[in-house]
């Protein structure tokens, strides 16, 4: 049993608030939070919190982790130069190993900004589900079926067998896009989700070309289109949603479809910006993700709230909008119960040991008007001191306890690249 | 003297590159930049890069430092209720021994975040000036006169005395803003510019509602009816510089006025983006700014960085605008040529040794394909692993070396509020 005591705790269940309890983990599991008791049982390791915040880690609703491998490769370039002559060409050439290598320096990432799970689209899923387990790191896969996968019946295998190897790896029905996918695999992925009783999650309205070519191909948006297919009959979301129309807002909102939010990315490749507060009042359920390093460019939860709140306000013209408190129940809450992490979700026993401890001993921490606030408006990966997953510390004082060394990672990481990339 | 060795160095001088020379620093300056000799000198310090990158301190061209102290307090409300019911009541309670405290975390957070200077507008000079020596912290402060000056003519006996009080600080003229100053003050200002043929700064062209209102009050916009007056005749620049019309860009580029954008502030206030392609295509000279962290809410300059490029991208609907390369060159050399120090601006023998080492061993630094864009679309507070001012290191490795411990700062800070502010 670990114990995190002398310090204050983050807890959302109930409406979020700051409280003095302190918390216990027995395995992966949270086994108590409350006041100090008379007596203590004996722990493995006593934490000090120093009047530091416990909370729910962030959870990254939508990412592409080994696209660290192209990171600051191909930048301040149109989106369809940066696609089709720098990241098509360039992930052809990726092998396994590199997934495997370039996934945990994601994952090092990851947890240097306190996230704690991950909501991941992308390629070579043996190799990354290891880079996961190796790591201690939680994640959920999304199958991104389109029309280059050769075998298209592959994600039905790949649903069965990642939902039972790993208590750290699940997976998800999905395709990538309208756009990369015929119709009929939209319909394989829409059966096999009936199938399973599954929900499905695609990337869906990122940018206006997308939206416009969706419905010169079959006069209706995409959320429409694969809602008229039974895609969306069991749940799951939309990774960006950035050109919604208020008929899309109503659909998500009836079917309680995630919306899951990329600032970062959308502004760096000059998608836009999500109608966030217009998806929250109709009542969508809202997430944020990464998106991957490609894109954005760094797995950086501080920079992704920051954004989910502040560029409402501007678009808006109104510096009352974007309130950082819904942005905080989005990054820790709301991401985990978008990919079915639902027992992740909290600072509480029973709960999954998936938490995070936030230095506030920080200058940019300090004064403490506002702890929420000062997170979401001041916070950066410095102020992270703790990341733990499953019950597992896999992140502390800027040391990582992932079963490899950082250098050793990195020097893995420039060989691939000079190898195959340059 | 103390030597840099075995890692990288930006330098900006005859192009922007990355080489592998070592830095010598002797006192408060750079006294050799070059290959490893065959002869070594002593050195009271030798510092190992392992590899990471030595480069200018970023510029904080436009800041308020003391204003930490409201910090979270009034956030996700509408620009003038947050102005006129929180910032300026509670600005009233100021004494001196708290713009002392506040100045000491504010560079506390410049620090941490690789700035190696600020420029700054606030009340209090002395009590500014005080907590900026005792810290070793470089600072150029600039008068605000407004309606709300007991004395305008104290501006100039400041201009005198803080000019000569100090290496680390000297004093540039300035008037908060058209719309907080009367023509008479404005006309008083121009003119001691011309007595010291001094430049003048200002803030100009935050919000629309401004522009509006001077051209309604003088039939003009705010540089306009500054230049009209004689103020910009030995230059100076404006602050935030949003909602600019194409004559005040020709007159920005013609007299050569700096341009200092605050794009964090700009979005949390609602105020817009402001057109820096468009500006760097006329040819105005642009450097950057935190604004304070009232309105920011952190003084992250890696946040600033990333938002002056992404959000070019984003308003432009074009993924190749705000290109990364001139984001660094903004921060580090526009910084400090548009605020008057023109000597801390590169890394180069003779220029004064103000710099930073940031940590490229972190994973959102790697892979090494592109340093400079590494940090400008990845980087973050976690990669600053040592600041350097006047030769004297402030911060290394998460560690303040200001003459005072963090922890009675934020007693102090916490203590201060409780009495003035709740």
């Amino acid at each position: 049993m670990i114990r995190f005591y002398n310090g204050r705790t983050l807890r959302f269940g109930g409406g979020m608030r700051v409280t003095e309890d302190e918390v216990w983990t027995d395995g992966g599991v949270i086994s108590y939070v409350g006041q100090t008791p008379e007596t203590l049982p004996a722990f493995e390791r006593e934490i000090d919190l120093k009047g530091d915040l416990l909370l729910p880690g962030f959870k990254d609703a939508h990412t592409h982790t080994a696209m660290t491998f192209l990171r600051s490769y191909a930048d301040d370039m149109p989106l369809q130069d940066w696609l089709y002559k720098q990241v098509f060409p360039n992930e052809a050439k990726l092998t396994p190993e590199m997934v495997y290598t370039f996934t945990r320096l994601g994952i090092m990432e990851y947890l240097s900004s306190g996230i704690t799970a991950s909501f991941d689209m992308y390629v070579k899923n043996d190799a990354y589900a290891a880079a996961n387990i190796d790591s201690g790191f939680r994640t959920v896969i999304c199958s991104g079926l389109n029309n280059f996968d050769a075998d298209p019946e592959n994600i039905e295998r790949e649903y069965l067998k990642f939902n039972s190897l790993h208590e750290l790896v699940s997976y998800r029905l999905g395709i990538h896009a309208e756009y990369t996918t015929c119709m009929e695999r939209m319909r394989y992925a829409a059966e096999l989700s009936h199938k399973y009783k599954a929900p499905s999650y695609t990337h869906l309205c990122e940018t206006k070309a997308e939206v416009e070519g969706c419905i010169e191909r079959y006069g209706m948006t995409p959320p429409q289109l694969l809602d008229s297919i039974g895609f969306f009959d069991y749940g799951g979301g939309g990774f960006h949603c950035v050109w919604m129309s208020e008929e899309d807002i109503d659909l998500f909102a009836r079917k309680k479809l995630w919306a899951v939010t990329n600032p970062c990315s959308n502004l760096k490749l000059a998608s836009g910006v999500a109608p966030l507060d217009r998806l929250a009042r109709a009542g969508v359920p809202l997430a944020i993700g990464t998106d991957g390093a490609a894109s954005n460019n760094a797995l950086d939860f501080f920079r992704e709230m920051y954004l989910a709140s502040t560029l409402q306000k501007v678009t808006q013209e109104d510096a009352a909008a974007g309130g950082a408190d819904r942005v905080l129940e989005m990054a820790c809450v709301g991401g985990a119960r978008a990919i079915g992490l639902d027992d992740c979700d909290d600072i509480a026993a029973g709960k999954r040991a998936d938490l995070i401890v936030l230095n506030l001993r920080r200058p940019n921490m300090q004064p403490l008007h506002n702890i929420p606030r000062n997170i979401v408006y001041a916070g950066s990966k410095e102020n992270v001191r703790l990341t733990m997953v499953n019950g597992r510390v896999l992140y502390e004082n800027g040391e990582f306890f992932i079963g490899e060394e950082p250098e050793k990672i990195y020097e893995k990481a420039n060989a691939e690249i000079k190898r195959c990339i340059r």
